[in-house]
């Protein structure tokens, strides 16, 4: 970036105008889950029905709601910067970019998908969305907020950064920094140079790469140290993540089935179960596969059909599983059946800790009593995706977590806030690969005698990548903290999954715009990260599914606080 | 869709409001363009350095821009089809839902990309877009136009009429009709059965279909009857590209390649290249490869280096090309390359009608002269994509086209409006079978006990890929009309392109997300449909270079007529 710049675009009350800025968007948002709920509620209570019935002004409130939260948390991260004395330029620039970016979308329409904006009319808040924007502290930020200067100041600062290992500080504490560091490196020499060639391959992540993860501590980071873990909180967790996802998503993916059963074992594990099974997955010794979703039931787990038997020496399952990543080359499967004859809602369901014999290239399936069938895939490789016929399958007796039936999908759904926190840090970790490879292109290629990185549409796209990076990552951590602090959080893991999906999606699609006629071509890594990216929205609860889940958990929690 | 509807959505006074929309709109695009063209005007003339300084704004204008000539159309599509009794209830549904939403996009900000919103501040008309909002006709579309009510209606209207050829009436004449109905029927026997499998292939598409396109006219329809075709014009071509291309994208860009010779041609060629070219190209004896992209060299093609030298015998030329579509199985290139040495810009560029030999499976680049190889591609299969290293390739002296030197890009960028608004309608193609294709599956999936076409973030995805599928025909239908006028019509056909390109990536991508963890998989083939579609935004003029042609014309446009 060559010319010389105007002065500072950096708002000089900046720091006061967020602070302020809080307070009426959080009243907007609570105005929008009044408007909602007058709308779906039937007596005291909201009902299902009616919110189903008003579907998209539900959804549209989860988004207000998970920008707000957003937008809170940015402003608590600038904040806690700017005590430690580390609220530099760049992160001036980010906050400013997206507090006045996702203000003006909060106001003018924000997209949930490519085609469906959420405006203040959907709900109902029109008015209130007008009075917010007369906050002297919001509307500046809205129309000096995210200006092309501001853009291109910190795409310029980016560029002088490239390399850093992250585009502002992170704002945690320095051992997550050195955590940070050192899976970073490990992706860099381990990872990175192999990624593209294992997914355009479709082949498993080599073992070797799964034993040096589980020396460095990826399946034990989370596990309590008296079972063989570090016991480190979930924002380690994220950080870990991110930069195993950004070196390869199938990489920054192995652990998020060993963090579901580690969950679940802790959570709703009997004493012996926690003993006999965590050491285990700590070590990475024994690796686990989730085995949950069914051809027919997807989003509604609640329905599932797949039965599970008793008799004298244990349980026998039967039914069919779909989409079981990491299917074959594993040890024991974590899966969600029905034990309770007569029902056909959640509270028949139980979970399981099924062994199963680890498959090998040649045998992917060694138990007779295990059916799988390869499903090939845009993207999301290096652990492959399977079909699995359960054939009368046989577990032992204590196979049945925590020795209660009919709890399995209240484990579950506990365990998903963990792995939903994990999947908003992959987001993150692909969405930073996006933007990585991205910039690089975007400094090397040349069109009309400049690089690419030059020109207003190309360094938007690229400063508005790390703008929303920085914002899902500051959700992210925010919801693994509210994880750590042991409440439930269906809410904020979900948000900070829906935006993160969003988000990387985004960048892997601006980071292939860049890239013209190239990124279109299997050679370059983009366009698998296009692919990659395209998962994020879809499983671990689709976007509609979170943004129901959060919808009404806003509501639940508004009747609460009345 | 069980439920009992509301009473219809639509609003009484819809075409007196449609038809009063248009000029405040107008109006605020004018106010746009005045608002950039004072930015960027140097003394008299528009400074190319101060636009592309402004560059964000500049194309957020040729947005508003594209946006207003949408809204035009609409609405002279809706009182056409009034003035001919056939402004049925979905229609009104189509024109309120897509006035409403534009309306609302304009004001609040549209998405030029994921990530890369435009809105009136961008521009600097934030006050002229809030006078526009208070026009009356244009607040109420924008708080009545695009409501859940509408949008369910419509998908309900579209499941009753699955099946249908289009959704709505097109407005154009009867013949159209017909041509319309002949080739959805050819794409329905010959090449959706079997478009899936050549992706998952990678195969080329059969020559018998090939075959059986020349016959039904595909390559000979916009050709003067003088030189064996039907003389019909551009939007004759739009109906057929659509068609073929709701196939596969493959079969419908077959045509584009005869197109841009033929159009070369026509427009620049010697009464004699006329007679040797047109009836072979015509037939489909003659298949033509476009070759103008360089590996360094693709949006600023006026750089490009490849070299034509003439001697006694003809012309010898030397270069690397890439992105040659169908670059094997070919008889002929449309060579742009440079005669005129020490020219570093489009003045030293002329146009040749190289011939070459036609390659097979096994020897795709029989000449000695011309080294190919293949260029893996995401999606966009079917007639492959190459690097050409013409090596020395040796074309007689009247392989120059027109026989005039300096020409050439002068020639190609008018060819390009037909390639774009071909392009445009191939588009449109795309996101009909993103929509044909989710529809069906949102009919059968059910979850949580219901078809997903009955929850309102499915029905309203399905909706507004309607919706923008109209629009986007129109403004195609505009575009090829004003070719047909004879005039320059970049401006148009860079409008069709540019949202057309939006419109189908957006169908794609929700298409996807309705097949929930299908979609992913490379059985289904919306997942091809998504590869396909990526390809829009970037060939044929990437989607900055298309709202860069179109900013620079609206301000040329509105220097003239002050
Ligand atoms: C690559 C990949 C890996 C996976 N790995 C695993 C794994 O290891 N283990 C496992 O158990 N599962 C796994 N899954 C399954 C995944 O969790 C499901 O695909 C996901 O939960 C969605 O379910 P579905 O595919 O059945 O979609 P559906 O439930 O059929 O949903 C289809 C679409 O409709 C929407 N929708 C559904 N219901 C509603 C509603 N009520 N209102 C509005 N919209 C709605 C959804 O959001 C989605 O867009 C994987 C999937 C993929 C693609
Ligand atoms: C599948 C496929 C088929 C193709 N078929 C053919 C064919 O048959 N014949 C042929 O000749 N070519 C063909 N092409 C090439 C195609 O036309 C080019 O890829 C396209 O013109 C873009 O050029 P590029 O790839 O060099 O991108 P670049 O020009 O390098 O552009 C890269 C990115 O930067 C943006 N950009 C570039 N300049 C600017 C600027 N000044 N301001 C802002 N943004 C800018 C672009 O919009 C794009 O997003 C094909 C390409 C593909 C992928
Ligand atoms: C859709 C979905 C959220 C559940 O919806 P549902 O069937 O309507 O279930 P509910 O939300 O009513 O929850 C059922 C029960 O679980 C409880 N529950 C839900 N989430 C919980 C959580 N995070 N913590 C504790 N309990 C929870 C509810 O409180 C409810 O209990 P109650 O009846 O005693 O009040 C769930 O099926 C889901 O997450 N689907 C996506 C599947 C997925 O992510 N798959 C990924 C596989 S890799
Ligand atoms: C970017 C692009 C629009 C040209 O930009 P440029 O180099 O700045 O060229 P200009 O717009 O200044 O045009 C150069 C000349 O051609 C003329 N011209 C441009 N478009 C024209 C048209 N549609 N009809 C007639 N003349 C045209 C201009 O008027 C100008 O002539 P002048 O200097 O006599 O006034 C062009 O290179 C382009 O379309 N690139 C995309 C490539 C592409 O689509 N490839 C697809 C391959 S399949």
């Amino acid at each position: 970036m060559k010319d010389t710049l105007p002065e500072s675009p950096i708002l000089s009350d900046l720091l006061s105008l967020s602070r302020a800025a809080v307070a009426p968007v959080r009243q907007y948002a609570d105005a929008a889950a009044d408007a909602v709920a007058a709308r779906v509620t039937a007596g005291e209570r909201i009902s299902g029905k009616a919110l189903e019935a008003d579907q998209y002004a539900a959804h549209a409130l989860a988004w207000v709601a998970t920008y707000a939260e957003s937008i809170t948390q940015m402003a608590a991260w600038a904040e806690a910067l700017e005590a430690d004395g580390a609220f530099g330029e760049m992160e001036q620039l980010l906050l400013q970019i997206g507090l006045g970016e996702y203000l003006a979308q909060l106001t003018g329409g924000l997209p949930m998908s490519q085609g469906e904006l959420a405006r203040p009319a959907d709900i109902g808040v029109a008015a209130e969305a007008r009075t917010m924007a007369t906050d002297p502290a919001i509307s500046r930020l809205i129309a000096q907020g995210n200006t092309d200067t501001a853009r291109r100041h910190l795409a310029r600062l980016m560029v002088e950064r490239e390399g850093a290992t992250t585009f502002g500080a992170t704002g945690l504490d320095d051992e997550f920094d050195m955590v940070r560091d050192q899976f970073r490196r490990f992706a860099l020499d381990r990872v990175l140079p192999h990624a593209h060639e294992w997914h355009l391959k479709d082949e498993l992540i080599p073992m070797g790469i799964i034993e040096e993860m589980a020396e460095l501590g990826v399946f034990c980071l989370t596990i309590p140290e008296e079972f063989g873990g570090f016991g480190m909180g979930k924002t380690a967790m994220c950080v870990v993540s991110e930069e195993l996802s950004r070196g390869y998503i199938g990489v920054g993916s192995l652990g998020t089935r060993s963090e579901i059963a580690a969950e679940l074992i802790l959570c709703g594990g009997t004493d012996a179960q926690k003993a006999e099974w965590l050491p285990k997955l700590a070590s990475g010794e024994t690796l686990p596969t989730a085995v949950f979703t069914e051809p027919n039931t997807g989003s509604d787990l609640g329905a599932l059909k797949t039965r599970a038997v008793e008799d004298d020496e244990g349980w026998t399952i039967t039914g069919n599983k779909t989409w079981i990543t990491h299917g074959a080359r594993t040890d024991v499967m974590t899966v969600l059946a029905r034990t309770i004859p007569g029902t056909d809602n959640y509270a028949g369901l139980s979970m399981f800790l099924a062994p199963k014999t680890r498959g090998t290239d040649d045998t992917p399936f060694p138990d007779d009593t295990i059916h799988g069938g390869e499903i090939e895939v845009l993207g999301y490789r290096g652990m492959k995706e399977y079909t699995l016929a359960l054939d009368g399958h046989k577990v032992p007796k204590d196979a049945l977590l925590g020795g209660v039936e009919g709890q399995g999908f209240k484990q579950l759904m506990q365990t998903f806030e963990s792995a939903r926190i994990q999947t908003a840090a992959r987001a993150i970790g692909v969405a930073q690969n996006a933007l990585d490879v991205s910039m690089r292109y975007a400094l090397e290629r040349e069109t009309f005698g400049k690089a690419l990185a030059e020109y207003g549409r190309v360094y938007s796209k690229l400063a508005m990548m790390a703008v929303e990076i920085m914002i899902a990552r500051q959700l992210t951590y925010f919801s693994a903290r509210e994880k750590d602090a042991d409440r439930r959080c269906d809410l904020e893991a979900g948000m900070a999954k829906l935006l993160g999906a969003r988000v990387a999606w985004a960048a892997a699609d601006n980071g292939l715009q860049i890239h013209g006629g190239n990124g279109f071509a299997l050679e370059y890594p983009i366009s698998r990260i296009l692919c990659d990216a395209r998962i994020l929205n879809i499983f671990e609860g689709a976007a509609e599914i979170q943004a129901q889940v959060i919808a009404r958990r806003v509501l639940e929690n508004r009747a609460k606080t009345r």
